[in-house]
């Protein structure tokens, strides 16, 4: 790229190392930046370098956090009984918008593939074995609905089971809102096989 | 966004405020930056800083550098007697591109548009005025074919021809490759017009 001068094409190839950021995305990103204030790319710089530097696993749930602790498994207004069993600290969040669920969370950084060499070993299970010595009543497992993730859940629940705990699994279905006849048949069968009584 | 740490918030925040980046592909962002490695976490974002801080506009043809003078107006293999007037630098990079022009450039920042109230006075004319006082051969119109890239050649062309400067635009066209029947009107009756003798 020596028709942008080194600096301009320096920024463009560690912008391209992004996920999702092709080399024309990442020009438009760079010329960006080149025009805002100079505050604010201290700023969007500084927010990468201190995140990078001291964000850390949450010693109970392994969600990613500042502190020893996260706020959830901090607060005393959560219920610790149930813990819901998720594959990323995204999840965690997208349970968290629904500002409905009051019971704590454990994040296992992954899900059990074979295809991509991910085994029981490489996800935070230990840890949440770890926890159930504690008083829990329920395990909600909250893996995606993906092969891995149904995988994922098969494991965890064939662990904890013989501990006598509790162990369930989110609805698998249409998605409200969704039209039946854009819907895959697994998520048909699915949602047939988990029918409820009105 | 509380159910993210605040070093999480702040860092998504900041990436969301980058065009064309969502609150969704913020987070994946965020998440990604948190997981690669210190070191180069630390590459992008000076990266970022120290383009801020060290580019500025080319002295000759005002595009982004980080010298006085662009590698392309210090050219000596270069000629300087023919100008390529583009919209802005991605413009210019996407014609060096082609390794085939040699003449040089003059990046405007932007184009004539009433609509978005931007004047002559706030694109780079009055720079491009005070170079064709030296030895020019040929300005060659490159904005782009919207309305506003072919009002700001019309402007320019008004506005060059009576210094007795050979003015010409590149030719808008079927682009190669494209199939008739996806093109629309406009573009077809501009390549009628535009036909050339076999």
């Amino acid at each position: 790229m020596d028709y942008y001068s080194s600096q301009i094409s320096n920024l463009i190839e560690e912008l391209a190392r992004l996920p999702g950021i092709g080399s024309k995305t990442a020009q438009r990103l760079a010329f960006h930046i080149i025009n805002m204030p100079e505050e604010q790319v201290n700023k969007l710089s500084s927010a990468m370098v201190s995140a990078k530097k001291n964000i850390r696993y949450c010693k109970s749930c392994c969600t990613l956090t500042d502190g020893d602790i996260c706020p959830i498994c901090a607060s005393p207004k959560r219920n610790h009984k149930t813990i819901m069993v998720v594959e990323n600290t995204r999840d965690l969040a997208a349970y968290e918008k629904t500002g409905k669920y009051e019971g704590v969370y454990h994040v296992l950084h992954g899900a059990i593939s074979p295809m991509l060499g991910i085994g029981p070993a490489d996800i935070r299970l230990k840890e949440l074995l770890l926890r159930l010595q504690g008083e829990v009543d329920e395990v909600i497992i909250a893996t995606n609905s993906s092969l891995e993730g149904e995988a994922t859940a098969m494991y965890i629940s064939k662990l904890v089971k013989p501990a006598g705990i509790r162990v369930t699994r989110i609805a698998s279905g249409v998605p409200v809102g969704g039209d039946l006849e854009y819907i895959d048949e697994v998520t048909l069968l699915r949602a047939l096989d988990g029918r409820t009584e009105l």
